[in-house]
């Protein structure tokens, strides 16, 4: 039952890009639900909270609520809930911004830089691990591989 | 600005393993919202209804919700408003099951696989395109490298 299939030269490429999908799902998701497990346990934490906190780290000088959002592609919904805890617990802040009375800055708190710095360290540690099957090699051609995902829809397909 | 880097050999291991998870992320996610926009665009539809539809069509004698959940690894909650706009399109029914007068079994109807293989015909098209840049070698080598991921964590460490 779990003998390997030779490679199948003759089926459609269209099926051997959609099993490669299919893979590409499968590890995605099974290192997230590791990541998502680990951080969970780890630290008492969540993988849109570690998102929320990398977005910042990345702009120390703040993000307005919806260039959070636009950065990290999700609903301003679910940012708000979080940014509300992180600023609880004093892991970022809100600020005003100078000459527009409504809107308002979200920047990481030192102590907030230091607890993603402890975050990103073990996050580092984990994927090393979880991706350790890979040797640089391997790893580097995958990377150059998957920057070809998705083909660039502005020019004109090759065949 | 948009100058390759040169392989940088020196750094860490995990910096390039590190590269190629975020880069994995990357590839993942683009695919997905082009297919959720697309979804929605040209069949009023989603990825997790999508996703249940596929499920159900993989198990024609039908599942429980819980199976359902497990299979989707989703929460119950989430699967149940689902089902219900699929049982009220006539996409999905609801059965009894034969001895457990509290269970239900999920199944798609005829009408519900007709537009199943309507979905997964364009969503195979959709994904031939999007991962287009690759050839079937390419494609092939990339699939067995994902293979990989994550590593067995029940197996030692090679270093």
């Amino acid at each position: 039952m779990s003998a390997r299939r030779p490679a199948q030269r003759l089926e459609p490429v269209s099926k051997t890009r959609l099993r490669l999908w299919l893979r590409l799902l499968k590890a995605t998701r099974s290192v997230e639900t590791e990541l998502r497990e680990r951080l969970r346990t780890e630290y008492a934490s969540t993988l849109p909270r570690f998102d929320v906190m990398a977005a910042l780290e990345r702009h120390p000088d703040g993000l307005k609520m919806s260039e959070l959002s636009q950065v990290l592609r999700v609903s301003n919904g679910n940012v708000t809930g979080i940014v509300e805890r992180l600023v609880d617990d004093g892991i970022a802040l809100r600020e005003p911004v100078p000459g527009d009375r409504r809107a308002v800055l979200i920047r990481l708190t030192a102590k907030g830089s230091d607890e993603f710095d402890r975050l990103a360290s073990a996050h580092e540690t984990w994927i090393d691990a979880l991706l350790g099957d890979l040797d640089p090699g391997q790893a580097t051609a995958l990377t150059e591989l998957l920057e070809r995902i998705p083909r660039d829809s502005t020019e004109e397909p090759s065949s």
